[in-house]
């Protein structure tokens, strides 16, 4: 997407391939800073400290952890211990460990003075693969969007689901960047979501870049603006969709789902295939939920007085800390994937 | 209550009539700090910036405010200046402008000599009052929660209706103190409560010096909770309960109110029968509530790495900031109030 007219992606090689270039989200959405990533050191510290973020961005940064790996040294002891280093940075996103087991696995089945050539090809081409998919999720979810049929269509979206937890597009808000090129006339209700404030941060700069018109307001007030009638539909990402139909995404989700059933109001999850679990549903998830630092409650980040990004505490005590909930399928009006759109209760159908 | 071992109130005289001792609740939870208020414009500016808060208490210092006008001049005309300083501090809380005009009207009635003695019995009348009403709502709420009869209870409550919201014991909180008192086990879930943070900041607060287990969750987070089983019951205050029974309270709490309705989690709101508003129904109320200003939302108060109270901003852009919704009858299982508990479609019996 556009940054100051210049197109940009969330991680990028060298032309040269000597390095990636990534945007540090932890500055946004005060500074916009492009990092250079020169070693698998610095990548593992980039995905540590979450300055990239969001299921397929870390897995397409893991991918390329690799080839920085390979740079240094292309030896099979030497992938061994760059693959162990990434999955444990983030060692509950499926989609690291997946792109690195993957990208692993095959380059140590070519010879080692091919391997660093096939690291950046491969990690290249899980980024294109990304951005191509995403756009297919943009594809299909416009028409749910012009059959909304408003003058101007408010849609509530929580967390970010945006080309920033992406490699480009995003996922929730591809439709959304293809409605307003569509010519849809639209505006976005946007949950700060707390604790990471990833509404708030990421999603309201990525809106006001792509200059789509947009209020940002706490998760608590997601209710009274169903009650007022100014929420057309609610559009969200997703971590992990069951066969049965049920929506891991990011905590505090579920109770706006709960709101949009009470007020008739339709809700879309959208999201791509390799999201879609076939071993998990509402019924074996309760107790797996992670759960994360209480200090994400407790320690804000943001712009001190003097214009530094800088930390507060805002609280202390006893804390509970869970990073997502599940949507039942009963609440969830239809899912958006990459082939097109379905019903919650169809999802076997195309998982079988 | 307590505090480190000592009783104190939220707001009180001092011996000899010269001054009025408030808690500052802008310095909670990293500071306890008591200031001294000597005049009616210290009071106006302990009001306006929120040094007290909370409906009952802010109609209190409103009365207190007119007392401490009253040792300067006892005259109708600065009364009458008094009465208008101190209402337009904030001027939506009807607590306020009752108290204050309720007390202005009497002294305007009795010989100028008489008023300094009379403004500050009044004031002191008002808040016994309130410390009196706020001990009934806790015995008419204890026998709700003796016989959800669980081992350990757990309730989740929303913003802050504990003492710090009152003068003492406090309204949704009041029934919990008892409860503990009386030899429930229990543990409280405390929603932060954004954008102001009083659940985090206020009710953690309060359980902490009392001694009770709380736990605090960000708003998001309630869903979870009673999908995993984890809420017993929920239990809130109100800012106006209308003839309809539908409750005007903190924004958030309606989302907590759906997903307790949709889970058979019992839902009760404990508040003062001077919340109770003839004229007030969900009918006539969606466009009424007030909007507050959207840096609420983006600029956090808290602690700085050197231990001073700071500011931080979180985020910018455009924001909408209610401070209100209003859960609809169906959703409240029972109203605790000083006289007993009712359900809400009942109202009127105990209105007319």
């Amino acid at each position: 997407m556009k940054v100051e007219g210049k197109n940009f992606r969330t991680i990028e090689a060298s032309k040269d391939l000597s390095s990636v270039i990534i945007i540090d989200q932890t500055a946004l959405p005060f500074n916009f800073n492009l990092v250079r990533i020169s070693s698998l050191n610095e990548m593992q510290t980039a995905i540590r400290n979450m300055q990239v973020r969001g299921a397929p961005l870390i897995g397409v940064s893991g991918a390329y952890g690799i080839a920085l790996a390979c740079k240094q040294n292309t030896s099979n002891s030497s992938l061994e211990k760059a693959r162990k280093c990434l999955i444990k940075t983030r060692p509950t996103a499926i989609n690291l460990s997946w792109a690195v087991n993957k990208l692993c696995d095959k380059l140590l089945t070519i010879p080692e003075d091919k391997r660093l050539n096939e690291a950046w090809k491969w990690s290249e081409a899980l980024a294109n693969d990304d951005v191509f998919t995403n756009k297919k999720i943009g594809i299909a979810g416009l028409p749910i969007l012009k059959d909304l049929n408003k003058s101007t269509l408010n849609i509530l979206t929580h967390c970010n689901a945006g080309w920033l937890a992406t490699i480009d597009y995003g996922t929730a808000l591809s439709p959304i960047y293809l409605a307003v090129e569509y010519g849809i006339k639209l505006h976005v209700w946007i949950d700060e979501t707390r604790p990471r404030n990833q509404g708030m941060s990421l999603t309201a700069w990525e809106l006001e870049k792509a200059g789509i018109p947009h209020t940002i307001v706490a998760d608590n007030a997601g209710g009274l603006l169903m009650q007022q009638g100014k929420v057309d539909c609610v559009l969200v990402g997703a971590d992990r969709i069951g066969l049965d139909g049920s929506v891991c995404n990011k905590i505090g989700t579920y109770l706006k789902a709960l709101s949009a059933n009470a007020h008739n109001i339709p809700f879309y999850v959208a999201a791509p295939l390799s999201t879609f679990d076939k071993n998990f549903s509402i019924a074996n998830a309760g107790f797996k939920i992670e759960e994360r630092d209480p200090d994400e409650l407790f320690i804000m980040r943001g712009m001190d007085n003097k214009g530094e990004v800088s930390t507060l505490r805002i609280g202390n005590g006893n804390g509970y800390n869970p990073a997502f909930d599940i949507t039942p399928p009963e609440y969830i009006t239809r899912i958006i994937y990459e082939d097109g759109t379905i019903k919650p209760k169809d999802i076997r159908s195309i998982l079988s």
